[in-house]
């Protein structure tokens, strides 16, 4: 009893720290695997002839009834047919989708025949089959399509970042695809980092199809480019930034008036999803910054309540690491963000993992000093969870003291969960990679902007 | 006599205000041209079947002993060859250079046959002769190289921005053809404004190129790509940025270990001159980024004295017109710009002149509130020239008070010049259009930052 009132008295000390608004840095620090990629062994491909590998899918089209299925044939162009079926008809009726086939060469590697088929038109909430390849070598995989976009639609996303493939990333990994709740992944870039290997060595693209198709083939992953997706190396010759990545993960762009791949937007259940890229033009005038002008234009509250931006470079980090890197893209749009009430920005490229109080910065004119954030409950909450475990290994340097616009920051790998039950609240998780997959280290109900604007941080 | 004391109070009280650090904000104002652009009458093309027209060149290689030499025939791409020769040698022994020929669609419009040739090892210090088409259709033009590239090397060049053609554009240019002083100009961007007119009309490109030829074709233009030059226009399906310009007008940007025209580097007299692009990525790690960072390395004061930089968007800047577009850009770089010292930094987009004190403001860490701009000897003036006049008309809204970084301004049109006279020293001039060409309405002695780095606001 005595253990237990101290308990009570020390979360009462923590929840009254939180009320005085300051920010916590966790203490908490344990073992890390190795930041080693995993042995390509660890990843064969799938056996037989021309075995179709690297399966991923993402959302295909404007409101989720699209799918889009990539994969790799390693010897053969052919098949590149998806057969496809609901999951509750006769195999017999399977519907057939072609894809188009590319390949693509970086320095002395070329690429297997890269295959993306977009099917539509699917019905919503409904489980799928589909097979790829022909004859004996045929794999079969499913994923669900979302329900209808609507205001209260429920919906749990999981989050991740930063992922690579080393032991890290596989742990990390392992616990998203643990848990059950995940219908998809908001990934906030950098991927395999094949860039860390000498001449960006693309056969890493390959293993790291491999290494997470038990997740990607099965339900869509959101793609975000980062900086290790650019693979810009004019010293080898390679001068078309985001080669590989644009040829093998497409995402449904012109569904969304872009005229470019890295940036983009789709509605999926009660969510409207922004993704935006760091690491092209984002000036005035520019074709990304006129198409996010026109972006927000097209938010429909009343059928998404939940508006989330992804980009890979965080606007609110507080780790030494990448410290002010996102200055230049928030000048450029926090504004539009605060006016158009965005509820969460997620971001990685920082290799650990911090929430944000709903801060803005919106006030400086140049001459007025007022350029520090402040508490502003039209803001987002800014999420960083670079913190996917890869070959650089943790950003474990905070800088100090904590800055009141850092609500929670720890230096550990993980991911994070959100949990939109309906118009007004969402669940938010972030877990550890040392606690088994259920713990929350970190965890707030979140409430929509436009729906519920109260204050969380009195929770 | 009494008038005379009276004029040298004037002097006085106007100087007793410079060294008390007050910015001036000209009361000039005077009636301007209409800013229609002048009829497509005005620049017919030159007589005879396939004559070359649009004629224009810049600098062709890392020195200044190479030309580009670019021009349009509308009707056959043949011939594409330049004769040239040293103006001192017979034209009997003139050497040709084989041009590279290309055409563009912009939506419904075709350009005619562009041609680029570039001649390289000229001797420095030499006038040539060249000549384009055949037969009885041949025009003839001389360009002078610059000298050898060393540190006391005097040297002028006219700096010219936003200039479209209308009758204001056509009074600058005027007025800058009428100095004799000019070897080379400084364009910082935005050239016909084409696409101020429905369907960005590209004829527009065409008449603008014949508009400037008689300078263009005699001296090398340095481009900057502005706003203007972004064509981008998904609405009629032009979804790539920058076609018409990048198509028209070549830079040596290859010979700058550059991957895009956009940005570039060139060394001239006494002059390095690195040209940037406000319209394309620049965030960390972009190819933009990661060249910048490699060319401070290269820069050798020893060599080249003064370190200009070429920018369209300004990042000092106090006019209501484009008020902080620049601050993404200026969030990325201006750090760079301090610890190498560059001596100038010239800007357009603001239809207007402006001259910065020597200022920075690179201390702001997000949580220190220091935040604005202060005097710095190691930083650069920032010039903005955005007055050619064209066919948006003037930016005659000031922010006020007059902000203490700036020094002058005034909402005319008008270019300026730039006399570096040995590696110390340089005398820069802006002239507006209503003046005669040798009044100064703004002037300033210019001491390098390398060699000289003392403060010129006590002149």
């Amino acid at each position: 009893m005595a253990a237990g009132s101290e308990l009570v008295s020390l979360l009462l000390l923590l929840s009254i720290a939180n009320l005085c608004n300051g920010g916590i840095t966790s203490r908490y620090t344990r073992k890390l695997e190795a930041s080693v990629d995993m042995p390509a062994e660890a990843f064969p491909p799938p056996g037989g002839y021309n075995a179709p590998e690297q399966v991923h899918i993402t959302q295909g089209d404007r409101d989720g009834r699209g799918v889009i299925i990539s994969w790799v044939t390693p010897l053969s162009p052919k098949p590149n047919v998806v057969r496809y079926w609901a999951a509750d008809c006769d195999e017999k009726h399977a519907d057939e989708c072609q894809a188009r086939t590319t390949t693509y060469k970086y320095y002395n590697y070329t690429s297997g025949f890269i295959h993306h088929a977009t099917i539509k038109n699917l019905k919503y909430g409904t489980k799928y089959f589909y097979e790829l390849g022909s004859d004996n070598v045929t794999r079969r995989f499913f994923f669900t399509t979302p329900p209808m976009v609507g205001p209260d639609v429920p919906y749990t996303f999981g989050i991740i970042g930063d992922l690579g493939q080393t032991y890290d990333s596989n742990q990390t990994f392992e616990h998203y695809y643990s848990n059950s709740k995940g219908q998809a992944v908001l990934f906030v870039g950098d991927l395999s980092y094949a860039d860390n290997h000498p001449f960006h060595d693309n056969r890493k693209w390959d293993t790291w199809g491999r290494f997470v198709e038990k997740s990607t083939a099965y339900q869509p992953w959101i793609w975000t480019a980062g900086n290790h997706e650019m693979d810009f190396a004019p010293e080898i010759g390679e001068k078309t930034p985001f080669k590989p990545f644009t040829r093998r993960y497409h995402v449904p762009y012109r569904s969304a008036q872009s005229t470019s791949p890295l940036w983009y937007s789709i509605k999926r259940a009660s969510a409207y999803i922004i993704v935006l890229s760091s690491y092209s033009a984002y000036g005035t005038y520019t074709p990304q910054y006129e198409w996010l002008q026109k972006e927000f234009t097209k938010v429909n509250r009343e059928e998404t309540p939940w508006l989330i931006v992804m980009v890979h470079s965080p606007w609110y980090n507080s780790y030494e690491y990448h410290y002010m890197e996102g200055e230049s893209m928030r000048v450029m749009f926090e504004s539009w963000f605060v006016q158009n009430k965005v509820d969460l920005v997620l971001s990685g490229h920082v290799h650990a993992y911090e929430r944000s109080e709903r801060v803005s910065n919106v006030r400086y004119n140049i001459t007025n000093r007022l350029s520090t954030p402040i508490r502003d409950s039209n803001a987002p909450i800014y999420l960083t969870v670079g913190d996917g475990g890869n070959i650089e290994g943790l950003a474990n340097r905070y800088t100090e003291p904590q800055p009141s616009y850092s609500a929670y920051r720890e230096a550990s790998f993980g991911h994070a969960m959100l949990e939109i039950k309906n118009r007004t609240h969402a669940y938010y998780t972030w877990h550890r990679n040392q606690d088994a997959e259920p713990v929350a280290a970190d965890s707030l109900w979140i409430y929509n902007r436009h729906w519920y604007p109260e204050d969380e941080s009195s929770q």
